[in-house]
């Protein structure tokens, strides 16, 4: 009963602010929040923020919210530096009172209600929840509010009212490739509830590495690991720190393929004759279960069934991808097989495989997700399928009544700009079309951070901040999608990630460190110089040019190793470049600051080689130095001839866009950013393209 | 008999390195060690370190060993990124051969052997040592001679003979005016096993605070601590963690005096009459214990005796400094006693407590150890004076036999430069007319980290890197003193210290980012252009201007909390003021050095003033903002002045050098560096001083 009524007080509360005209896209950006909360109205004046700083929590509690309030008071002490007393407060003498109304589930489920509203005021602010989940959502809003001001730190008057657009919002983690430690795990879960996240996928077996302990089958961790695994208990630890972020966990077992670390240890489930080992490359490997043999459904009914009972969400990711057949045809018994059932192709052998799993995952009471192959005419309805085709897929998939999520575009492996990714939406493309009934079944989507060229040293630097985009993409309303928006606030929410622990802007330069060796000043700026207009080269590029090079015992020391996918001052330059040509080059200011920009770069190549000389690692990336030195001079040549006022000859402007061609062939693994911005303005030389800047 | 044999060996070694002629300081400068070692003969060709790289222990070996073993190699795998294997290696295909030969004291002493030969070649490496403490000093050496080279990682081929000048070097922490955290402590420790320091001393009990858990007497935590201490299993795992790198763990728990958090919970033992509470002010209290009340001993014998057994280290730290007599001269009862003891002064008085407490130190098997107030006629000749009065104190006593420690000069709390830390020798001053054996007497020192003005968050920043030259002070031989050298290395040593996990670098980064709040690029490099030559203010004079303000609850988040103690950009350009002046001010090159920082310096308070508009903490310093804006027009006006060849006119000089009186005042408790420097240009217009360039 009293429940009811808190919930109806919330119902009228919801209303009245729905009532009162919403601040515009554009209003709420000036509030570094990411994401951008569903509905926002700005007050007047700002509540202070000071040492007598404190919360209150009524209505429903629970040790994991009075560990929420605590985890939020030692983070605004880190944030703001005020030494706040972390014992509760009165609800009467509380700065903000934090009201939830009921429990959420005791085993997180896709679909809670995870929404909030705050309300802050001069006088002090109030958080009010259906759940939990709500109120760690809002504490985090609040957080980020809070910022440095004329009069100390404050948090602006407004009233939020906020709510995910989808209930499935992840970030998948490979440890498999490269063995992650559980510290790196924990604070990339701090980010997450940073941002909203609400999923941890776990990829956990690959054929590189078995990271899951099972005691009932030993000889998975056993001679699957190469000795680096998760016990049981660090993993039930793992569960309960994401269970206090409001963060479900899902674990991958990805099978019949990417499972050579399986038949280390149990080589009679695989399709072909052992002994294995461990797989080091990089690249899709031929080894699979032997989807024909009942030994094989035996196993994973020991193996899901204990697996089941570790990891308590509803949902169990049995993978499914990238199996090329070529050990199904490698094996006489098993094209018997196919001949009997008559199957046509190994797909439809894959697709028995799969409903047998599925069925296995369903006795012991969950429910599998896995990538699009396990999307087969016929296949139970509870399965939900992880995309990493596409939202043509995943549209065909809902117009049948099945649930998906999205991950292809949100490849943060790949090394696309956030841009890219926030571009891309679960119900863009083909999604689009669907029914809003249809629309309900694409649940949201994930980040998935592939491990082959990661660790624990530069995992962050790959994940952040680039993923705090992706989950604007999945939380904040279809309608934000600015990017100009997006990076000035990411910009911001990427120190405040530093903050809690993550290191992807304080770990890369220390590699730069590391890179460079002991230093001068000056020596250790001209590498700067050079890093802050390196991106690592994109797609598979990587992974194509060194295939069957070991991933697992190749250093991840170089350049292109602690180089952030993208390059702030590589885009800022392209917009500079931009202005200027916009105006018909005659914007003084611009051109002052790119002739700065370019000259800098054109001299930076001598001080960098004394350093090249030094160390093999700077040695590395001395082709790309001067290949910046040469830019710095062709888009130096391109001012002056712009500065004559006459086309610029067309023997000149080929022979400078045969040096941005070469500039453009990566290097090192590494591609130079400015290139294109300076390209464009050697066109710019041409007839018509500019004035003169004193015509 | 084996182990003679070896001894022997050991023996004949050092005697055929001590036949080589060894390198001079200089060339040993060229090693980047810090600090120092004994003896160094360089040899041809260096040692490749790769992914192969594996160690081997042989002789006598100790789980702790083992351990350390492994801390080498994850050391070694993250300061080069190689991918290196943890276990250990057979002898013939290790890199690195490690032979110890004895096992060190169970519970380590004052003056064990802590030598070590490290003999490096092309084909590998042999470290030998009589005990485990010598051995870990040798793994450190090795892993700051490993660096980038251009063709991949290696160590310079070298033989080093190395043991320790002092046998006590020590860093003291003060976890009372602040609570220090353990992991802080922790990777403090790493930080002194890196520069070879052996005894933290922990100022565990003051004032502000009661910080070690007794169990016999649970007040003094339970009233004392405000919650913030450590319990006797964390304390005895921290004793773990540190024999584990050959330190030492000395507790001090300070009295009579500096005792106030010990009354809130037993005010029977106090001189005055209770309720007492926890201090929270900066200064000497008066408070102290009753030291005419039997009661007093009795609580002392019960608490010495239990941590006594807890901490296992044979001295026991009973404090003893700055009583100032007011509670003792309050109290009836206690000047009568004095009478009856016919005691003439307060002193006498605590000459009568201290040697009680001396013997209840002995009672329970230990010896103490305290400030320069416990060496009085008649005292034990088992006691260390602990001198933070200086060198003359420390010779007197030696002079009558009595062991000392250096800490005055060691103060890392009073914010001076490394150099001044640097000059000061434990043997120096009025130490070094001893006579050889009275030298013995001195056992070495120990830097001094009050922490009235540190927290978790910038106590690294003010220990490091400036400890490490104190370390070498206290490690290597007396002639190693070169203040030019010790600058060159510290700073490579401050860079691995990073590796290790400290944050002296990357915190104070992450403060500024705090200070600015949202800021561009150009606004947050005007804050680093102002920082980068700010310091605070020296000695007292914090403490001093802020008297009886809370130290306990004030925010440390101000602009002085985040300035290193020592501006290296503030050093260099002394340095290259000083070259310029020099030559008569005909160094062109310097001249436009000068030029440029100078322009930049003017120009900066412009980009400034926006941040300070937005942010408290920034505009706290738009003063000195102000200030450096001044300096760098006086500092322009002066070259001016020297460029025409004439001397300035002496009301011009006056007026600039009263704007130099003014920047000099400390404002916002930092101090502008440069003001001296260009003080140093503006008297160069004057006649004589300067060449005219041109002339």
């Amino acid at each position: 009963m009293a429940q009811n009524a808190r919930l109806q007080n919330l119902g009228i509360l919801v209303l009245c602010i729905l009532s009162y005209p919403a601040m515009t896209t554009a209003q709420q950006s000036a509030l570094n929040l990411m994401p951008l909360p569903g509905s926002t109205r700005s007050g007047t004046g700002s509540l202070q923020v000071d040492a007598s700083f404190s919360i209150a929590l009524t209505g429903y509690t629970e040790p994991r919210l009075e560990r929420a309030g605590e985890r939020f008071l030692r983070q605004l002490a880190r944030q703001t530096g005020l030494p706040l007393s972390l014992k509760p407060a009165k609800m009467a003498k509380a700065t903000l009172v934090i009201q939830t109304d009921h429990p959420s589930k005791e085993i997180q489920e896709v679909g809670e209600d995870e929404s909030y509203i705050l309300d802050v005021s001069t006088a002090g602010a109030r958080l009010r929840a259906s759940t939990p989940l709500g109120t760690m959502h809002g504490l985090q809003t609040f957080l980020q509010l809070v910022d440095v001001s004329p009069e100390g730190f404050a948090v602006p008057a407004v009233t939020i009212q906020d709510q995910p657009r989808f209930p499935w919002r992840g970030l998948m983690i490979d440890s498999a490739r490269h063995f992650i430690p559980l510290d790196v795990i924990r604070r990339n879960l701090d980010g997450m509830e940073a941002v909203k996240m609400n999923v941890f996928h776990w990829h956990i077996s690959d054929n590189q590495g078995f990271r899951a302990e099972s005691k009932k089958l030993p000889k998975l961790t056993g001679l699957g690991s190469g000795g680096q695994y998760y016990s049981q208990e660090e993993i039930r630890d793992l569960i309960a720190y994401a269970r206090d972020r409001g963060i479900r966990v899902v674990p991958e077992f990805d099978m019949p393929g990417h499972s050579s670390s399986w038949f280390v240890g149990y080589p009679d489930i695989a399709s072909i004759p052992g002994p294995f080992k461990i797989d080091e490359e990089w690249g899709v490997m031929d080894p699979a279960m032997d989807p024909t043999n009942e030994k094989t459904y035996k196993f994973l009914d020991t193996f899901i069934g204990e697996m089941a009972r570790l990891f308590p969400d509803h949902y169990f990711h049995i993978g499914g991808d990238e199996v090329n057949g070529k050990a199904w045809d490698a094996n006489p018994k098993i094209q018997e097989f196919k001949k009997t059932r008559n199957y046509k192709s190994n797909e439809e052998l894959q697709s028995y495989f799969s409903q047998r799993v599925q069925r296995l995952v369903n006795k012991h009471g969950k429910a599998a997700i896995g990538w699009d192959e396990i999307f087969v005419p016929g296949v139970s309805k509870d399965i939900v399928i992880h995309s990493w085709r596409g939202t043509q897929a995943l549209a065909a998939a809902a117009k049948q009544g099945y649930r998906g999520i999205l991950s292809n575009g949100y490849y943060i492996d790949l090394m696309w700009s956030a841009a890219r990714h926030y571009a891309v939406d679960p119900l863009g493309g083909a999604a689009a079309d669907l029914t809003p009934e249809q629309k309900q079944l694409v649940l949201g989507g994930e980040a998935t951070m592939w491990s082959e060229y990661v660790n624990w040293e530069n995992i962050d630097g790959r994940i952040w901040p680039r993923t705090a985009a992706i989950a604007e993409r999945y939380w904040s309303p279809e309608s934000v999608t600015d990017a100009n928006s997006m990076y000035a606030r990411l910009d911001i929410i990427s120190q405040r990630l530093e903050w809690l622990g993550l290191t992807h802007r304080s770990q890369p330069r220390k590699m730069l460190h590391r890179i460079a060796g002991p230093a001068t000043s000056e020596e250790f700026a001209a590498l700067v110089t050079l890093v802050d207009v390196l991106e690592p080269v994109k797609d598979y590029t990587r992974g194509e040019s060194t295939s069957y090079q070991s991933i697992t015992t190749t250093p991840l020391n170089h350049m292109v190793d602690a180089v952030p996918p993208e390059s702030d001052a590589g885009r800022r330059f392209g917009e500079l470049v931009n202005k200027f040509v916009s105006t018909s080059c005659l914007d003084g200011d611009a051109r002052e600051r790119l002739r700065a920009q370019l000259t800098a770069w054109r001299d930076n190549d001598a001080r960098l080689q004394l350093l090249a000389q030094r160390s093999f690692l700077v040695k590395e990336v001395a082709a790309n130095s001067q290949d910046l030195s040469a830019l710095g001079a062709a888009g130096l040549a391109a001012l002056d001839a712009i500065a004559k006022g006459q086309p610029a000859p067309d023997a000149w402007k080929a022979q400078q866009l045969s040096i941005i061609e070469q500039v453009k062939k990566p290097k090192a693994q590494l591609l130079l950013i400015p290139a294109a911005a300076i390209q464009k303005l050697i066109e710019a030389t041409a007839a018509g393209a500019c004035s003169a800047p004193t015509s």
